[in-house]
């Protein structure tokens, strides 16, 4: 089965967790525009399969912050390269409200192309500066019940609140049923 | 020729500017996630072009606000759906740069399926609050040498400012000489 990444910690995460054999693949495929991430994860998925006619499943991450009404959502790639974190923790300086959802969308495309979407979200709050390291938005979002942020926390501590874990067991108990 | 479009009056505006007859279309494509709003247009209009098979132009507008860093850009219309005038203007409440550039951008696809670009841009600034009517953010965006919104002016008064005529003018200098 092909996963639509090319970056090999996702593609071992995905190993690991599926418990099969995962194929990266450099192919890229444009993202639509819209608010809702199912509609996102979906149309891309379909894309890739038009390409490729393989099984395949994509992966899609969106933060909604409660203070901007859902925003960034599904554009949080073009938030994190023209603001980055400094300026998305700017845009909330004066906001009490802190809360924040992130969401992976996995969306399975089999032999037949039909679709399969399975999802995970973590609840959490968006931290008053950056802390600590890692990719993306890991060093301003707190999951629910920590002190910290994702980019203070190790690798394992971070994979117990992961919302793409939780997606892709759920891809996993399906295929395990198919 | 078509125009991607199914507004009246964008559709009239064209038949004006264009001097030759312009035909709309319900059909509806999806635009792809992109920075660049030449990348956004150019897509759009090769994917109506490639259901079409006809001549046809897309006229897509950003506004990019220089305290955000150039967003919302390309995704105004998702800033305009959740946040409105009223959100937009909240984000740059402490800001004293209120700098606003809005984009025009003109894609036409010829017989062949060549595309040609055509921009205009409008220098502004984002009001301290929404004022007057009108379509979209309108209220909020005072074009330079103005104290009034767009939304505070006639329609005449306004489309002095269009970045959309000056970049349907330039089709149409194009198509005068082609």
């Amino acid at each position: 089965m092909y996963f639509a990444t090319s970056n090999r910690d996702k593609l071992k995460e995905a190993r690991i967790l599926l418990g099969i054999e995962v194929l990266g693949t450099e192919l890229k495929v444009d993202e639509v525009q819209s608010l809702d991430p199912v509609d996102v994860a979906e149309k891309k998925a379909k894309a890739y399969f038009e390409i490729l006619k393989k099984p395949i499943f994509v992966e899609d991450t969106s933060l909604s912050i409660n203070a901007l009404n859902g925003l960034p959502g599904t554009y949080i790639d073009a938030f994190m390269k023209v603001l980055g974190n400094e300026g998305i923790v700017k845009l909330l300086k004066d906001s009490k409200e802190r809360a924040a959802v992130v969401q992976a969308t996995v969306v399975f495309v089999d032999r037949q192309g039909i679709l399969h979407t399975f999802i995970g979200k973590t609840h959490g709050n968006i931290s008053l500066k950056p802390k600590g390291v890692g990719f993306g938005w890991d060093p301003i979002f707190i999951p629910e019940g920590e002190t910290r942020t994702f980019g203070e926390m190790t690798l394992d501590e971070k994979n117990k609140y992961s919302m793409r874990a939780v997606a892709l067991k759920k891809l996993k108990k399906w295929l395990d049923k198919s």
